[in-house]
């Protein structure tokens, strides 16, 4: 008996009743009773853009396997059959087996079973690095931010900005700083020229460093899975707050930054939440730092804003209240 | 006896020991005693720059005029020599009477005596009139925004933005639109880039009216004279957000403006200080009316920050936290 | 074969194996899958007093009906048997069709389908014009506040006092709306009395047109359809406190009332939450408005606890807190 | 030399120039030195109406006795000359000694020197007790009520309602009382009738008990001087809603009253001020409860605004919130 | 047929598969019903350190006995098997019957089938009597303290702290109360050391007694049943702590206590909880008051947080939030 | 002409109309005026536990030295009679210069003029380094606490606690956290015996090194001047609870401790102040860092309150609530 040969396809690309080949990754496994006492499993797979969730029943063929070897967090390749029911998408699983080193030739990449931003993560942490060598004036603080930002790596590059709430997806975190810079760099420039005359004036450097690094505490806070980004034990007992003020302190030892420089930056990181209930033991009390929390706060919310506009199903003129921002949004009557 | 003829200056050029004529609004009068019963007032005197507080002891030969006819709101030329003595800066009275009708030839201007903007009222109104045009698609809302500033007339040429806590000077109320509207039109042309795809569209249209208009309620809430502006009564029992939405409700019977648009517009202004205890009866709902606020309240807190840097006079590397924002601040070491 | 004549009836009549036709309004149809993944669908049928919700199993003759048929928020006449049963009261349907246009003739009335008050909202209206005309002695004042009232129409007939909370019923806006405003024509008596020589004495005109009027805006911040009330989308965007505030206006330009009295009785509806997190926008300050706050506020809890009194199953002296006000109550040990 | 015969007068009747025998009690003498180092009393004298201070100065023929024997609380007998000077008004002391036993036949009643209710203590106590016997069904607890007016004795008579904000002065307390047993006599007829299927049936009786007590404590938490009603030290650590409830409870050991109507009437005194944060340990819980804290809540809200309207001396439409309720009033534009 | 003997086990000490007779209490009985339409019950059962939660299916032969007969809050004697399923431990009864006088005989105690204290109740009684006689100089009050400690009874023996959140098991109250006490006797030594000129000197005597008492009135907040403690009508509608001062009072008319010390001790329980928001109406106003509280409130806490530790079934290096602290607890790496 | 030889004194040592030689810091300087228009100066001085202030009038003999010389800050030697006025205590100055060197020879130390703690601080601090030699078990621990101890040197034998609110004095630093380490020791051997079987076992080596080390970051939080501390620019920005983290993280890196109990204790320093509000970015999560926090907040708020106690002048049984706690506190009826 010969081995049909399917195509290999992407899971968000197949529609009812299309059988292929397709590489996953599993995000749940939860053993379940029905209400007269029959075991059985909901088990779910992704991948960057769909995710697809169904039972197997104590009479699967797949029931013993399922629920014996079947791991969440690993990656399987499925050959299966796509079904939109009227339970919702459901998958036919007719093989299934874990993801092997010989499947990167053919195509295998766990970052494909991720959802990642629309941005090239290499161009976003490009832009971050000529813009801390372009727009900031002191060498030493330049150095300094642009080693953080290299130093970094492959963690940069995959990082979400939260494991929820706002860019919780793969490079998240810089689509996120690129975008608060860009901000902070027209923000710092206009008022800077707006007080002209204040003392000390406005530094723009220290706006465009605070923007890059005022959340880079996340590289310590969450460390990151194929099923996401989670909490390290230090991110929930210390913070990223006070994790980016360390790793900003570590490379001002590499770096000869003056003092005042240095305790202005540390400043605008750990005042940037603004609130001591949303994580910042001071408030902005420089110019710099005031700035940097705005642009953040705007660039957070906004997302989340969007995010509910896009995904939130209900009917009529408001979204439902179930977002991170706990409100109800009006996406209007057409 | 003829009278000596002397230059008019203003106020705050006068150096110590200058003997000038100069026109001066007065701005306070207040009957106090001495510890040991006897009575003198203490008066004060203003040009745009510079005011001045001296006491009117019971034995000077101002005395009685003090006393029975000086009245503080009112404009006087004076012919006076400076003095900066230990107790601060005074001025020696030769001559006093309220300003005339045709003093304006001689150069009299009551603006000239309240602190104003470093920028040009009318041009500022010019900015804001140019962007309603030309940053607005939507005709009906276009003309919505040109109309209200247009009917806004002199009032709104020397509208503070507040009675106090920032821009509270002649022209305040148009500097603080003005910078609102600059961000308000970088953020919106680059949010809508940056979430092309979101349902609704971001409307950089409303954006920008809303960032024009969000305050324009304060010339209701607030009445002008020479000391400065006051609240009305309407203003304090009903407020400038409420008052605004009035302005725009009754513009639009005048505007062939969409039900939706004008929906929207009512809602930024409505939301744009965000928290109910900060005046808003509803929170952004809508991604325009969130970057309204955030424009809004970043160029306000930076503008408190800003006068706070220039006026406080406390040593050391923080000021003092008797400013508006209630914060120490960080002026550096220097 | 002939069709049996049965008695039209109420469902709240039914009892226990009665077998009737009856007019119901549908409230919902869910769509449910057994844990062995059999769909099927759970559907409410309700009247003015009884609410009654059971399955329509796969191989219920009703199944495909159900699926491709049935609408929440239709009337229907059915011919049903009530069966009160182990798992709650259900209906055994016979037939099925939707209210057509002769059964009105037949007794149909869609009010009959929904919770009421238990008074006559035709008298409650009539009592409140009544107390305008009686109580407001200015003349102004009393036309407007008759002609708001006469202009709500149907709509206001019908009103509930909110979507859920308090008076969530046809007809709870009007007895909510009457008993704030006699309490209130009883304290404007009491306390002008009491303080005889406030300055300015205190206005019984403004207290009783306050509290008649102080939630109008609910008739644009909802809309109603058979199965209850909904916010507008302004109502979201904007508030009944808000709304409330321009009809009066806009009826004040239909009036003669002088704009003292205009003032007064805007900040009365803006204050009538007294605080900012319940929407008001400005706390009382005049003693009209602080007495509106105060019977409005009474008689909204007033309502919310003796409807958790009545409807309260839970065993013991005390409710659970599952009620609006989030309270457990004591009812008593009896 | 003969002594001149004056008429003995109120100080509050008393107009520029005039000389006259007068009461008085001695409110502050407070050491000041001048700023040139002289020292000197300001001391301050009131009856029920008018408080005036002045200062005796170290050359005055007042200035040894002033130092050595007059005593803040104490009550006088002076003679003297009343002036409205620049300062305010003053007295020219010609002659001045204790009031002595014999005043008594001269008019003399400590009572006329300190502020009171407009309304006849004993007047008010007789309508409490009357409300009490004809409102308050169950014969026990009407006997309990009376039981605790009658024990109150000269101290209820004379008791203000707090030490500041509303109804500080005597008779005050009685005062206030009646204000709020009125209004829930009121209001419990009117709910009753409301709610007549309300399970348990809201008790006018409690309404009415708790109306009357729901203060009842503050005899025990203050006590009265002449100056004033000051905090015991039980008053500052329990408070009066606790030793408020401790007096039912031990008037309860002499009645034979319901352990569940006594339990109820306890809850509505714990529970009057609703918050805790303002000094309830439980919020409501019965509808009994509700009305006694509404009825309150607007009787001493109301006084404070009458009070303040009445007192502020300030310009415009709006007085200043130097008041109880920290809130600018609107007092209107005549 | 003769009757197996069987020995006789506690619940928790069964091991899989293994058949016994044993004392329970029956603590849940849930008419559920199948997706499928069947009814069935889940029933619990327990002992001291085991329940176990099962279903009783419409065709098992305790169907009928379940549903008509069986009675949560009552002891069962039991034949069964224990099993430990997929579902989670079950018991298949072979007999069941209420427990009988005569069970006393065969072993059969209430207090097995609850959770309890590791501590001995009557040893811990016996400390805090002890320690009030040794550490109390004052002889009233300590008279007054082992007076209230001996009229607790058996009540005082078995009741718990809490009715959940901490020490909510038989003996808990005594268990927080001695360890409360300890720390208060170590504390009050250490102070009185430390601020030997405190002026009134820190009074070991009261916090001491204070200590023992500060939650004596949970006897009259809470009722005890076979399930566990329950709130009264008067632990709501008062609480526990103007119940314990009540408690106090009481005692204190059958002592010769000072009115001073009287006044110190009640403030101890009025102010234990600090804030008003948990229930105190006073914050501590004194020194032993101040100590009490802290003592209190890490005792509390800390055994919510063992507990929260040890219950804890989550993977990683923190604990769920789902514990009366809402606070995710670190647990380690290891 | 001879100069008299005076005994030296301390200032607090003096008695009215004593005359003699004493050392002291001069506190303030303020140039003031006297309402007719005379500038004069109020100057300070003080030793440990006496402080003086006064007026230096035009005419003094003294006025112009004062205005060019005297510094705030500096120490003096003066010549001086002490009287005891109206006005309060005073110094007339007879002879007055700085201190010079040799003054080191006749007894001046600059610690004489300072209020300090009634306990050696070097004693105290070799308390502190025996409990973490004996108390902490796990030796990198141990020295690691040692370590910053002793780097800390003359700054921490000399630093208060805070710069107001609680142990402001030399020595305060150490005196408070002798007291909380006292108090955790005893609280971990405790709960350790108490929750014997906590998963993982409360460590007490982290309890105390926690006490110990919790609030070191104030030798950078805040600097000593010889008018007292203040804090640093980094203290006002960063604030002494992350400088803390960091002193302990750079120890770290000179001892082999391990990651696991480094994190325990930087969580233990981070989270001691419980609240957001009060400067802690995280809530205690570990059971070593609720006692801390517990025994911290006892102590602070104790000492707060025995020194209202013990400074509070006004009369009757309360005291001001002028104190950091911002209350009333008994002191009692005697």
């Amino acid at each position: 008996m010969t081995t049909k040969t399917l195509p290999t396809k992407q899971l968000c690309e197949m529609v009812d009743s299309e059988e292929a080949d397709l590489f996953v990754l599993m995000t749940a496994k939860e053993e379940l009773t029905t209400r007269d006492g029959k075991p059985y499993f909901r088990v779910g797979f992704r991948d960057a853009e769909r995710e697809v969730s169904f039972p197997i029943w104590a009479d699967s063929p797949w029931s013993v396997d399922c629920r014996d070897a079947w791991t969440p967090g690993e990656f399987y390749k499925l050959r299966a059959t796509y079904r939109e029911s009227n339970y919702g998408p459901q998958l036919e699983i007719r093989r299934i087996r874990p993801v092997a080193d010989e499947d990167v030739a053919a195509g295998f990449d766990p970052a494909m079973c991720q959802p990642r931003s629309r941005f090239e993560p290499t161009a976003m942490l490009e832009e971050l690095i000529t813009t801390a060598r372009e727009e900031i004036a002191d060498d030493a603080l330049s150095a300094l931010v642009v080693d953080l930002l290299e130093a970094g790596g492959d963690d940069l590059l995959s990082l979400p900005a939260a494991t929820r709430n706002h860019h919780a997806f793969v490079g998240g975190f810089l689509e996120h700083v690129v975008s608060v810079t860009r901000t902070c760099v027209y923000l710092a420039k206009k008022y800077d020229e707006y007080y002209c005359d204040m003392r000390p004036p406005l530094s723009k450097d220290l706006v465009v460093a605070g923007a890059i690094l005022h959340d880079i505490g996340k590289l310590r806070e969450l460390e990151q899975h194929p099923q996401g980004a989670e909490y390290t034990a230090a991110g929930h007992l210390i913070g990223h707050i006070l994790q980016g003020r360390d790793m900003v302190r570590e490379a001002a030892a590499r770096h000869d930054l003056s003092a005042e420089t240095l305790l202005r930056l540390e400043h605008i990181i750990v005042a940037h939440q603004r609130l001591p209930e949303w994580g910042s033991p001071k408030p902005p009390m420089t110019p710099e730092a005031l700035i940097v929390h705005h642009a953040d706060d705007l660039d957070a919310k906004l997302h989340m804003m969007a995010e509910a506009l896009r995904d939130d199903n209900s009917d009529g003129a408001m979204t439902s209240s179930r977002n991170p921002l706990r409100l109800k949004l009006y996406r209007g009557e057409s």
